[in-house]
């Protein structure tokens, strides 16, 4: 376990964690949104965003500083956290971004990390390369190559106390992505990034993104903080918790305040085409949209971004709240509905149930079925292995309908979809406390029939009868065939 | 039209409308909510609810007022805007309630009316019987027939200027409903409570709740201000309105914070398990959970209070702007991930798309995919009646994917699950303008099959042949016997 992270509490792949971080002296608890800081521009002063909004950890571009000889003489003279206002911590980007957009940049690793040190920052990062989606597999592995000497030199620089980011590339492979988190877990690196999803995220692709961040989750160690860097739209926050991210970075709720768009956790808006604040946070309570668009700019823009990190900070609590609740997924189908490329995110999800099962605690508060999608998800797989792990008397019944008043029985189950059958003395233990509703869909059959083909395959000198409450055919057709089938109701009259 | 209630915009069977109400001289904005105001308790005063909040309207009780001298006295003599301090409109309840927990009251229709036209009520109602869910269905006739006596004693009372409340009764059988919406919308009343259906909620029967709801809109004309009494839960308002409710009375948000119950779109949770709070609102960002728990039950209950009705009319809000953007089916789409019950309630209203078909705009704005039951929408029905409708050439090619490059046919139509195929020409009309997500799922490849299936039974003089993007077989077969089937790829080799 690497000492200056902790696992609290966890939920699929997402988890609360207190990531210390030794040079500020401060504790900051995971997931955390860190608001991007241009040392140019304050649209809401970071001594504010502490007080008023609760944040723990910011970032700012050291690049930007060094670039300007006035900010870089106040930088190395009085510090970062005096230039900024700002006792908590503070996280340096090193011009990677920069590198990616102008091609080039005059700084070396080794020279910008010094210079973060000298500087006073919390977490430094080195110069990598942010290769794109989409490229040619032979440009991602050099220039995953490069990265990871990055990483080399980086470790070599003496930074004292500052934490280090060891970022994680490979652009859309994730077999890549993979490759690249093992060799950063192994280095002697603390906070992980991966980077270069900023261009997925822009384009909507939130599948790809998930891919990416599951590919580099399976090479970082499970005790890894990883950082989804460029990620600030509260509106894919508990998809990406889910996943295992616990870094966000918003540089979105300044700009977007600037070009006077309005976020919420199910998109965003043109403050133009709002009549009505669908929001409750101060600024949305005190003013109405007619009201805020006769503000000044300067006024407006800072309104608009307080909005924006009131609406981003809440859904953080949010996603904390669910964590702690163990109803994150839950959380998460709901802000799959958002939009339908988060659907496909959220998809794309369930295709890795297996990696989220590992880590997704035993017991939680209640399951609810609130989808078809849910049928995938990693408590239904658990309960599948679990259940075919159970010795079955010779002769039982697996039945979701009442008990039959006959003893024609060694054993009666019950069955409930998603889950399958499971012994009765188990109806009182996660995730079989399930709420599901009363309109079942045809997947959570499907899946309980898994369920039945599990158990029957475990048990093969048992004999079972289903009787069920009006599966498809779809779903009976996955009945194995030793299996005699009937319906509830003819079995309550044995 | 009734020339006090008036729509202005709509989406599925939710409405934004104007309720003029002449007695206090405002005109009010739904949906709304009105906070209902125990006489004798204010946890929040009513003047504080129209400033801070922006109630234009709130309920309270005639029969408390009638019953206690004190408060009588007062409110015969200065009137009830002055008694409560509130210059919006005040409904007044008539003891109904009282009459359905003690089984009796001491006052009629007549009486009440009369007193409640004295105290300068801006809406008056009768005392109607609120039967309850699952009685016999000639108990719930029976009770019908003297709520609808009460209506008639109701026309026979001179209020003046005040507008008055048809209830409509029936119990849970739907026919009832619409047999009692039907006679209220005959009468000469003004607005129409859906009424208890409080036991439906308090039991999380949200699919039971919208099978009421839509009997009774389907006896009550389009025009007539609707409201579901006793309906005050946030998570459930986006639900409701997308059937066709315009009014919502919230007497949980003080009852609840009396109790310490902290209200969420997304259910309830008790102060106690909360450690993080999932709101941006005033209260929530200015206080952590631990320091809400030290205050004094009386600020407490009221810092609660203000969250609850934070978070209900910032709902209410993002509803209005849902229905302006034409989205309010994607709102309810989210909503119905809260609790498996609010699922069942989605899936109930889908039950009745030919209803909310018959309502639903031609345009709005862009529809979203966002789950399997988005493919019941009516939107897809009416896109289904529609392509039924158009002559096709007598060679088509039905394709997901792109032009061939040949000429074997006389018309290419493009194939978008789960509308199913169209004109070309018709692609940037509403509702196929849609965002669909990459992994497309088989209750959307059904429907497009149904479409296929429509336009194929509308031109049995045409051939067809249907190129589609790896439909699953239960798709396949709802293809008619005569569209020849190929995979994209095989077309584009023509």
């Amino acid at each position: 376990m690497r000492d200056h992270f902790e696992l609290r509490d966890g939920d699929a792949a997402g988890r609360i964690g207190e990531l210390t971080v030794p040079r500020a002296g401060v504790t900051v608890e995971t997931p955390a949104l860190m608001p991007v800081i241009n040392p140019n521009i304050r649209t809401v002063a970071p001594a504010r965003l502490r007080s008023e909004f609760g944040a723990e950890i910011l970032i700012t571009n050291s690049y930007i500083i060094n670039s300007n000889e006035d900010l870089r003489e106040r930088a190395l003279d009085v510090g970062l956290h005096e230039l900024l206002d700002f006792d908590g911590a503070i996280v340096t980007d090193s011009g990677s971004f920069q590198l990616a957009e102008y091609g080039d940049i005059d700084v070396t690793t080794r020279e910008i990390l010094q210079f973060q040190h000298d500087i006073g920052s919390d977490v430094g990062t080195p110069v990598d390369i942010p290769t794109p989606p989409d490229v040619p597999r032979e440009q991602a592995e050099r220039e995953l190559a490069t990265t990871e000497e990055a990483l080399a030199d980086a470790e070599d620089v003496d930074t004292g106390e500052m934490l280090v980011n060891a970022p994680v590339q490979g652009s859309t492979y994730p077999d890549l992505r993979e490759e690249a988190g093992r060799h950063a877990d192994g280095t002697e690196l603390d906070v992980f990034p991966v980077g270069a999803v900023v261009p997925l995220m822009n384009s909507y692709r939130y599948a790809d993104m998930i891919d990416v961040v599951a590919g580099a989750k399976r090479g970082l160690g499970r005790d890894a903080p990883v950082h989804l860097f460029g990620a600030g739209h509260p509106m894919m926050f508990a998809l990406a918790v889910a996943a295992g991210c616990d870094l966000f970075d918003s540089a979105a709720y300044a700009i977007y305040a600037r070009d006077d768009r309005y976020m919420t956790v199910r998109g965003t808006e043109h403050l133009e085409d709002i009549e009505y604040f669908p929001c409750s946070c101060a600024v949305c309570s005190a003013h109405g949209p007619d009201e805020l668009r006769e503000f000044d700019d300067e006024e407006r823009e800072r309104l608009l971004a307080e909005h924006n990190l009131h609406v981003s900070f809440a859904e953080i609590r949010r996603i904390k709240q669910a964590i702690r609740s163990g109803n994150l997924l839950e959380l998460v189908e709901s802000r799959a509905r958002s939009h339908p490329a988060m659907l496909d995110g959220y998809r794309a999800l369930l295709d890795h149930a297996d990696q989220l099962e590992r880590e997704d605690p035993v017991s939680k508060g209640s399951f609810f079925y609130l989808s078809n999608e849910s049928a995938r998800r990693p408590e239904v797989r658990r309960h599948h292995e679990r259940v075919g792990r159970i010795d079955a008397d010779s002769r039982v019944l697996l039945t979701q309908g009442g008990k039959p008043s006959g003893d024609a029985f060694d054993a009666v189950w019950r069955v409930v979809p998603p889950f399958g059958p499971f012994p009765r003395a188990l109806s009182e233990t996660y995730p079989l406390t399930a709420e599901v509703p009363e309109r079942t869909d045809r997947e959570a059959c499907e899946a309980a029939a898994e369920g039945v083909a599990r158990v029957a395959a475990a048990n093969p000198d048992s004999s079972f009868v289903l009787a069920h409450d009006g599966w498809p055919d779809s779903a009976l057709e996955r009945v194995p065939e030793g299996v005699e089938i009937e319906t509830v109701g003819s079995d309550e009259r044995e």
